[in-house]
């Protein structure tokens, strides 16, 4: 999805890919094989480009440090790793004074019970590493919670390399993300505050703006976000993802983590915004000026389309899907990604913008549905 | 311009480039290099492909035909060649009743003084075929007009190959284009009617909507270009480019001439249109449903970035000009297509969009003479 706007501005992109079939490959050449962890391959490939960026954050801090080296890489080792590591996220926040859920680092069973004697059962039990769509998120409601089975494996597995996070279970309204980008020089902008809706720890829809924000929250996390953005030294896009919660009945925000790149909730902007997130993100690293991040309707509904639970269910192919979808709705912006189908893999996305909120979330749905094959018609 | 809707809807795209430079083979491959007229080339390459489309109408009918043979070929050569030979386009529409300048045939000088006879002077002496942005237009103020010399010289050149096309010189209050979009199975789509300004015979700048159009005309002239492409059995984006006359005090128009094609009065769609005139000719091509093909602002206008005429005057590199306007105007959308400078050439496009018309036009006006070296702040 970076590609349309490089093409736009004359940037020339190669990817580094997992395999010959990863979805940025499809597109982008010349785009060398190697994985994120493979040092001479990361050197290799830095040496040749004026400046590196991540479409996830798993590049290790040795590649990022070996990268830089040879290249510009943005963002650095020392700002991703608070996308990388949900503790060291958790103790920066912390330090800079933004709201967090209440926390801990538990490295056996008694230190998470000691936690929840404090903060109260249920209990949010994280890998601090590695983990993404709810992957290395595990509820534990009571002491007695099956899931404890797991959580003592977790636990095990994290022993020798600093514990998990433990989090107080967020009552929360509902899911908030301010998304803002961020150059070298220090140019910063933001995007209006977005409301996300999880399944399961998945991202299925997305809606710009936040309906009904208060506006001085949506003013307060925005400034946060620019906070944390400035106080990490994060370039290109930043997502905050935070909870909304009531505290004495007025709204207010808990940050849940931060990622480093152009995000999911931030694809509704390809369509609903003056400059998508793809854009601003290439304009930041390369240190460009940054492109206005004003809406471009009123409302705009992001759905992902994911690969469906049952097997059954699988249209033999989105594109004779989408088919029906673009003949239904002719407003119906389709984005897929040619990855292979797999239950639950976020397979494409659609948008839908408009005047009223209800009407386009209902077409919105309709055609991420009906695209994923849940529904006939 | 094509690659970012193709990424977006999964589909692959492979181009037979002219060179290895060429602008669509810098981001788009395969990109094997074959000439417009190399059948050997046409053919190879298009019994690879699903459907065959065209980014300039130079394919002769034979490579066209050829390539028939072994896949889809859209638009197909009996639609094409009305884009490819004007007389025959002027012979066509005539026979439909779509109103054109008086014109004729002329296949010596006599002929052209005898058409000037009944239609008057200045006479408009074009070649029917090859022509592109004024190149194989001439116009002639009277019997005396030193550009007789070349008059001469193509009719000379054109005597065995049918004569050139005469017209009479229209004295437009300003040109107008239609944009439609046809696929096989007959679905059709307009964009509003947009105002495009020539000079030398090379588009500059189209504002969409056409300011001020009366709305009868508009709805006959889209009427118009969709009648043409059902006529002409077009497939893909039609472009019907028109001179609005006063006949009698009320406006009307006079077709001037077509394109079958992404065309440069359409580039505003690409960041002003729910669908870009990209995105529905692949649709259309491969007879998929086209997308809305309505305004996304009041009012969006497109300049194009043409090479200096003065060399000195040329930035040393695009690049470095356009960080000014991104810093001077993070809504201009700018699109640079990778070619190399050289004087007039379009080299890429600009975009503003919003409420005001005057402060729309402005800033595009700026960004793009900027980013063209034409002026200096
Ligand atoms: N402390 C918490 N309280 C309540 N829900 C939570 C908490 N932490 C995570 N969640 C839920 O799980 C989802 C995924 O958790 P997150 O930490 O964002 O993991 P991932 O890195 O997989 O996105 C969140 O979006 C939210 O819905
Ligand atoms: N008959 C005419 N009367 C007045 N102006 C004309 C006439 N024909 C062409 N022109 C002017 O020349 C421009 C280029 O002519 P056109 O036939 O469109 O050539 P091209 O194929 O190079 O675009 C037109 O956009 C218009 O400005
Ligand atoms: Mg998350
Ligand atoms: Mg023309």
């Amino acid at each position: 999805m970076m590609q349309p706007p490089a093409i736009a501005l004359g940037l020339r992109l190669r990817v580094l890919a997992e395999g010959p079939g990863a979805s940025a490959a499809q597109v982008i050449t010349p785009a060398p094989v190697g994985a994120a962890d493979d040092l001479e391959a990361l050197v290799a490939f830095a040496s040749e480009c004026d400046a590196v960026t991540f479409d996830h954050e798993h590049v290790p801090p040795a590649g990022l440090r070996a990268m830089a080296e040879v290249t510009s890489v943005q963002p650095g080792a020392d700002a991703l790793v608070h996308a990388q590591d949900k503790i060291v996220m958790r103790e920066r926040l912390t330090a800079l004074g933004v709201p967090c859920p209440r926390w801990a680092r538990v490295g056996d069973r008694a230190a998470v019970e000691a936690f929840a004697a404090g903060a109260g059962w249920p209990v949010v039990l994280k890998t601090p590493r590695g983990g993404y769509d709810g992957k290395g998120v595990l509820v534990l409601d009571s002491a007695g919670d099956p899931a404890w089975s797991t959580a003592e494996a977790w636990l095990a597995d994290w022993a020798g390399r600093g514990g998990l996070l433990a989090e107080e279970h967020v009552a929360f309204t509902r899911e908030l993300a301010a998304l803002v980008v961020r150059s070298p020089s220090g140019q910063a902008a933001a995007w209006p505050v977005v409301e996300t809706v999880q399944r399961g720890g998945v991202c299925h829809e997305v809606t710009a703006p936040a309906p009904g924000l208060d506006e001085e929250l949506g003013a307060h996390l925005t400034d946060v976000a620019l906070r944390v953005a400035g106080g990490l030294g994060v370039t290109g896009v930043l997502a905050v993802e935070v909870f909304e919660v009531l505290r004495d009945g007025r709204p207010t925000v808990l940050v849940n983590e931060l990622a480093m790149r152009p995000h999911n909730s931030g694809h509704w902007t390809i369509d609903g915004a003056e400059t998508s997130q793809f854009e601003n993100h290439l304009r930041a690293v390369l240190d460009l000026p940054l492109g206005s991040t004003r809406a471009r309707a009123p409302w705009t509904v992001m759905v992902n389309v994911l690969g469906p639970r049952e097997i059954e269910a699988r249209h033999e192919d989105l594109y004779r899907s989408y088919l029906h979808v673009m003949a239904h709705d002719p407003g119906v912006k389709v984005h897929l990604y040619g990855k292979e189908q797999r239950p639950g893999r976020k397979l494409g996305h659609v948008t839908v913008h408009g005047d009223d909120l209800e009407s386009v979330r209902a077409r919105a749905r309709h055609a991420a549905a009906f695209i994923a094959g849940e529904i006939d018609e």
